[in-house]
């Protein structure tokens, strides 16, 4: 029996050790201290499925870094690049490349109302630190606000707007960023008993820190439309047209970041349209094209590129609209049209996932709530139903939440973590078969929470 | 005939006329007043050579955003890229993948001293970016020196440290750098005459700048260990030492930003191996992949690495260590090696294209100096000969530099240009008949320069 990769178990074991030791000697890795890491080893992935360095198979309830949208090793997006490579894997962003132009047509097709220009950049990070410095440069202005719970990017202004403890030893107060709290109603910053509390609540607060800061100093409002690791806290009805009716009233540009949720994750092409809003300017990256090739970039709005018709934007890279990542962007694209997998998220998270995950929280007291959208699902554990004490401390981790993702994993599932939440975000492609195996381990491994439950 | 992509002429003219119409309607450009540009199709490539829309064949001597070291569609690199896209596109940077382990590994055989540690990132930029973090946060420090005439990247903190124009729409004086000069004999901040005078003059100069900002308050110091688009000044000798020695001596990190220089471009892998010094943390980019699929990093010194051993680096994205960029990187390094590119790139500098610029610059009055290393040269284009007075000023252009470029491109060659220079970075794979055939264009389009001379 072989692996999908070609390897037989064994070679895939020697090869996986070599990796390994390579790795600890050479690699320095992202959001950790460096020692004490002990990294498993991914040696091949089909779909939902990746294999770890002893060969055991492992059903990926995280997409990797939620952003295998369409599954592991697509067909078609592998053709794509692969045909991509033999034509032409590079050219300079100031020239003009067909897989770039389709991409940008294909893109702008699904993004909300006119974003239609589009700047592409390497990843999540890039697009939130461009889509800043072109409402910057339009308002003239400085300050961003930014949610308290979010998750932006790791380079400088990106790491600032984000509302998690990742940005504490970043920040040196001269960003210009000013956090404000968002509709969380499970959490409630508000005092809110009803999703209708929470959001008139929520945009109260959202106007008077836009008032005591100064409407004449904010450049931007940026919020994920569903934030993602900070939560999946689902913005309850009229939250985010508030926040566009706010950015209007005072010219304040919206920038939507949805590198995490866009792309079909919530079942949507993107999640603000769950909303019928449409924002200034869209961040995207990861479900793009499924991070195959790694690509970014920022939907933008008529009257903001408009700002840079005559005048120099004064942003780049080498690597803007990549001929690889624009045609697995393509690729990932028309192959989500073709197969429906938006529509299947969309089913799998209504009939399957949804279903499933409140028929746990009801059985399991380690289940505070469970909430999201499409193959984007947040199960919040608690330690004690009543208080809401979380099962790890926010921004830190506990004996029990270690244990119930090992738990899971052991049983052959991948979660992707965060705090005192598991995450299920498999891949939109997941079957129902697939959905229902990751929900009956998670069954399972939740018996663990519920043994540190008071 | 077809073109190396497979198409006809008539194919790939319809094929990029539609590409132009897509881009202009929803590709939103680099550094670009979006309105007025007219981009150049590219619909093909092969070593030192692309294709326009039209089926031109132009000579690269730009090798893109000099990044194309190994030359276009090299074929070990391209199969590297296809075999990596049909085993395993994209994990997680949290898990260990074979092909980044082994670009680690290769990538640290390379870098100087005992740099040895890889961080891996997107682009350039974020290289930066997280090197300055590593940085602050190694030192509790937060300045950053930086050199005017330099160029760091497009985010935040990357652009906020380059010593270019293109950071003065992004410049809100916050970023926490401070600006310093760099020994530039031909336009001497210091009254230098000789090399000699400028390497002492401009380490004086740097160390009366630390005196002055207070050297506990400076993290580290960034400088290009020869500066790319700013105009390829090689430092004189001595000085990058004396920057090590000043980095020793008042406890600041040294970051050499090798984005453009590393990787053959000078003749050797790394640009600062011409002058024996390690640097504490160096950026890469471009040449490590030759750009084939978005890939960057920092290399780091054990001292700096410990740093992260038990606390947690606060840094990361979700490409870090993408399998395909780092399998493509794997490919490049061994091709380089097995192909002599890096000697290749040193022979071709010091037998054809130093003495066939210099020979020029004989010739041509509006010639005022050539300097570089390996395939990494500037013509700096004066007026005035005598009074050194630009071709185009500071941060500008000028119909003399359009026509000349135009001129060149004309007679198919792509040049790389910045103000009044015109820099000659052809991949690192150039022949001989390649380097002289594009020396004899360029012999031909300075007539045009020449005629704009007082």
């Amino acid at each position: 029996m072989t692996l999908p990769n070609g390897l037989t178990p064994e070679a895939a074991r020697e090869r996986a050790a070599r990796a390994y030791e390579l790795d600890r000697k050479h690699v320095f890795h992202s959001w950790s201290a460096q020692k004490s890491l002990h990294p498993m080893v991914i040696t091949a992935a089909q779909g939902c499925h990746v294999w770890d360095g002893d060969g055991n198979r492992l059903l990926d309830f995280s997409s990797q870094m939620v952003n295998t949208n369409i599954g592991h090793q697509h067909p078609k997006v592998v053709a794509a690049i692969q045909e991509q490579a033999a034509t032409l894997c590079t050219v300079s962003p100031g020239y003009v490349n067909d897989a770039r132009s389709e991409a940008a047509r294909l893109i702008a097709e699904h993004t909300p109302g006119e974003l239609n220009r589009i700047f592409f950049t390497n990843g999540g990070a890039d697009a939130v630190e461009h889509a800043v410095r072109m409402a910057r440069l339009h308002t003239g202005r400085y300050k961003v606000l930014a949610r308290y719970r979010s998750y932006h990017g790791g380079t400088e202004t990106a790491v600032n707007l984000t509302g998690d403890p990742r940005r504490w030893p970043n920040d040196h107060g001269n960003a210009g960023v000013v956090h404000f709290f968002g509709p969380f109603l499970y959490r409630s910053q508000f005092h809110a008993t009803t999703e209708v509390e929470e959001t008139e609540r929520a945009l109260q607060h959202l106007e008077q820190t836009i008032a005591f800061e100064g409407p004449s100093t904010i450049a931007a409002i940026i919020l994920e439309s569903v934030p993602g690791t900070a939560g999946i806290m689902v913005p309850p009805p009229g939250y985010l047209a508030g926040v566009r009716a706010l950015c209007d009233k005072y010219d304040i540009v919206m920038i939507a970041d949805e590198v995490m949720a866009g792309f079909g994750r919530t079942g949507k092409w993107f999640a603000i349209d769950h909303f019928e809003v449409a924002p200034d300017l869209l961040t995207f990256a990861k479900g793009v094209n499924s991070g195959y090739v790694p690509l970014g970039g920022v939907a933008i709005a008529p009257h903001i590129a408009a700002t840079f018709d005559d005048r120099a934007y004064p942003g780049g890279l080498t690597y803007s609209g990549h001929p690889l990542a624009t045609a697995a962007a393509v690729a990932t694209i028309n192959a989500m049209r073709e197969e429906g997998i938006v529509e299947n998220a969309a089913d799998m998270g209504e009939r399957v996932l949804g279903p499933g995950l409140r028929e746990l929280a009801d059985r399991h007291p380690s289940v505070g709530e469970v909430r999201g959208l499409g193959v984007f699902w947040a199960v919040e554990l608690v330690r004690d139903r009543a208080t809401r004490e979380p099962l790890a401390p926010y921004g830190g981790t506990s004996p029990a939440m270690t244990e119930t993702v090992a738990a899971a994993k052991a049983a052959g599932l991948l979660l992707f973590v965060n705090f005192n939440r598991l995450h299920v975000v498999p891949p939109c492609t997941i079957t129902e078969a697939e959905a229902k195996e990751g929900l009956a381990i998670l069954d399972q491994a939740l018996t663990v929470a519920d043994g540190h439950t008071v």
